[in-house]
């Protein structure tokens, strides 16, 4: 179970076929086998050996695809970076993974100064990208110049990558994933289809810097699929390329199938070849589902839920789970090989129905996080990962991920989630949009913040609020406080930024 | 990645949904994660205790698996035995394996007094059939009524169980096989399928102590399906259980097959539930897969080849490819967590096309031959398994199996290795010399076929024959035909050609 197998069994049993398209450069496994052997080779010259760190900062091109594969042939770890990131968030990751040898692709060359600056320790950076490398810069062209080099056969639980995420604290961790947890992610995710997309083409939209998106490309490969890598997203683009390449299988998040679904030419591309298409990162509004199966009308649906750690799929909410409205809002159950569970702060399981924290196990989760034994053992406790998400389970296992724990209030001792009260407030009649908050608060520790815009002509006081909250929901959780304003901070989804609305308040 | 992970699946999502339906007895996963914890709980108090050895004797019934699970859950190992060996073959397993207690079906109660009597190390026999308990043997019900434990949760390179293996060199050999390694042959071939039957029925008619039954089984409920099993097969019992439990999957050898799609009561039971058709132990003639496509007409096909010690599949022929006559003689190619190749005596890989022996590796490789680090070594070498099967791949990767390298003759799903067969009757007074090969046979695949040379004026004849061998080795392995020679085909060593032999009469 190693990422480098499905190239391996490409190369054996279809040498000829496509491994990836990308603009116009059409390369087949065997093609990919050379290039891959010989940027190994190239690593290996440059004195990368075995463990080592190699950076990655590249849009979704064959390159990126084809260098991971490499770094892994040479026996060596990738550590793929945010493309979103400032230089210095970069540098901090680069560091503390002590990259060596860095690949960049075109968009990023601006940076390169600055990384170098800050990064005494990083001995060599590479153009990954199809422009001439500037002066000083080592072009890709010398490494697959370079003699090929035998395949390391890295696998089982040796570290495959380093996988940065969002510092929510500050700081971002490196997640370590092993070659078996991500290939299991990725075969067993496979298995959970009812149809499987074997030996068609993957559209790979989401940045694979992101696991999601690398994910889908090993899956996609455990299938001997072809890669379909775009650098960026845009609507049309990903009809044309479905069109182009009869794309059977492709990740969005729900904001692109959106973008996707509501564009005026839609109807004037062929999407019928798509059978399987997978979303994560939240599920699907019962309006754009309806929506998505019309356009998407021979795919199947899959809605994965996971997070970095845990390589990433956990739960999976099945193409027939989305025939019962009642599941809409579910982000499916535990997948073929993943345990999942509630748990309470003492890490017992909780009755179905009850909120509490997300945990999972199995061979998926991650190795840990790079030079952070602390969080480490604070993250995964007895083998179970601890997501961080607040959510319950029906009694049919489906899992409802509510919040973030750390968007959970702690008031008097009580856990109140704060999605729990914004859908009771939202029933009432007066409301028209809600967030609910934790304040700090002299007595309860944290208060109950309600931050509402209400209904035109519509009115609403604390303790009307507060009455109409207790009938459903128990006395600690109902609002402390009522705020009403006119507008909420908006992500660029359109998502009410709690986050904001917290800081604007503390 | 293990056995009883499952279950633990199944009572999460659907806890009244149906584990497993046997003659009358259909129980719940809830009801069988019940029995199982108690049945753990019974082998606890006996003294079972973390790696010990439990052994199996008993026909495909829902005790069966539910005992497996039991044994898992209770931190132990299982020994399914071959239920058509002797006492004196069961005994020797139960022996090496140092098997603490042991189950017993209802049909093999005359064996107790022979078992008891060569294994003073056998603890406790417990009577897994419906059946009363004769004296001095353990009621299942007595386990039954124990407190239900934890599940020990034994799991990725755990030993799950030690699977017995017709003994090429006179004694069987135990193969040594991981949780894992069975785990994820399941779920890899699962996500090699075109259409994943989940939810639905798996019939159990291959027996379960060989791997290709235990296989499906797991894959069975990897996919959460309900597990139909049937002590013995029979045509009619089959297309019956078909109709009756709306079955989605089953496994069958090409004898099973054959006899299915040519009984004649085929076209008056309701076949069209059957998703997913998996044949093992040796492909299937042209004319056959032509009858059988009709009969099973919503079917996928696939056809698993590997043996025991690769948990069990290895290569995998896929529904399409059945589509396409120039490879219905082969056995497939490299499933996807598998590599595979042929191999020169030196290890060296040949060109395609090119005879050589079939090896293989990956995480589904056996854990080596119980006490037998010799026979490990030579059979696992570098992290490949020696399959003792010749064969040749073509361009596309797909394997065609020409000969067994140790002259393995599969007749009825069974493997007779003909040395076994030639010891015995080398010991009959009439034999001078004696080889035996497997013929093609309409009915069984291949047959067992004796060619002898008689002592100076002797006699023998296939009744007498047959006897003589029933008393050491099962019927399976007697020769279903005998020819009479006066002199062999030797090589320039005086060894018998057994391959001339086999190309003069096919």
């Amino acid at each position: 179970m190693y990422l480098t197998q499905p190239l391996h069994r490409a190369v054996q049993q279809m040498p000829d076929a496509t491994y990836s398209v990308y603009r116009d450069r059409t390369l087949s496994h065997r093609q990919v086998y050379d290039r891959v052997s010989r940027i190994a080779g190239g690593l290996r010259v440059r004195g990368v050996s075995k463990d080592a760190r190699v950076g990655l900062l590249s849009l979704n091109t064959d390159t990126f695809f084809h260098v991971c594969l490499a770094i892994a042939w040479a026996d060596a770890v990738v550590v793929p970076l945010n493309t979103r990131w400032t230089a210095k968030e970069m540098a901090y990751a680069l560091d503390e993974a002590d990259v060596e040898v860095l690949f960049v692709d075109d968009p990023f060359m601006p940076l390169v100064s600055e990384l170098r600056t800050a990064l005494p320790g990083l001995r060599e950076i590479i153009c990954s990208g199809d422009e001439p490398a500037p002066g000083g810069l080592t072009a890709l062209a010398d490494l697959l110049g370079e003699d090929p080099v035998e395949d390391a056969h890295r696998q089982g639980e040796a570290l495959a990558g380093i996988f940065y995420t969002g510092g929510t604290t500050g700081s971002p961790k490196g997640v370590m994933l092993s070659h078996r947890g991500i290939f299991l992610s990725a075969i067993g995710s496979a298995a959970a289809l009812s149809r499987v997309p074997h030996d068609g083409a993957t559209l790979l939209v989401a940045p694979a810097f992101h696991l999601a998106g690398f994910a889908i490309w090993v899956q996609g490969m455990v299938l001997r699929m072809t890669a379909v890598p775009m650098p960026r997203f845009d609507p049309v683009g990903v009809m044309r390329a479905i069109e182009d390449h009869r794309v059977k299988q492709l990740l969005l998040v729900p904001t692109m199938i959106q973008m996707v679904v509501d564009h005026p030419e839609v109807h004037r591309h062929d999407l019928s070849s798509v059978e399987a298409l997978v979303y994560g990162a939240s599920p699907i509004s019962e309006a754009l589902l309806e929506r998505a199966r019309k356009v998407f009308s021979t795919a199947g649906f899959m809605q994965a839920y996971g997070m970095t750690e845990l390589s990433p799929t956990t739960t999976i909410l099945s193409d027939e789970d989305h025939n019962d409205p009642s599941l809409r809002r579910s982000a499916g159950r535990a997948a073929p090989y993943a345990r999942v569970k509630i748990v309470d702060p003492a890490d017992e399981e909780v009755p179905r129905g009850t909120v509490g924290e997300i945990v999972a196990s199995g061979e998926h989760v991650m190795l840990g996080y790079w030079k952070k034994p602390k969080e480490t053992a604070e993250a995964v406790r007895d083998g179970w990962m601890h997501t961080g998400d607040g959510g319950y389970m029906d009694e049919r296992g489906y899992v409802y991920v509510v919040d973030r724990i750390k968007d959970m209030i702690i008031s008097g001792g009580e856990n109140v989630y704060s999605i729990e009260v914004e859908n009771v407030i939202a029933k009432h009649p007066a409301v028209a949009q809600v967030a609910v908050i934790g304040l700090p608060d002299e007595q309860w520790g944290e208060r109950v913040h309600a931050v509402v815009a209400v209904s035109p002509g519509a009115a609403l006081d604390l303790d009307e609020l507060r009455e109409f909250c207790k009938r459903e929901i128990a006395g600690y959780k109902a609002p402390r406080s009522l705020e009403i304003v006119t507008e909420f901070p908006l992500s660029g989804a359109g998502k009410i930024l709690k986050r904001t609305l917290r800081d604007q308040r503390r």
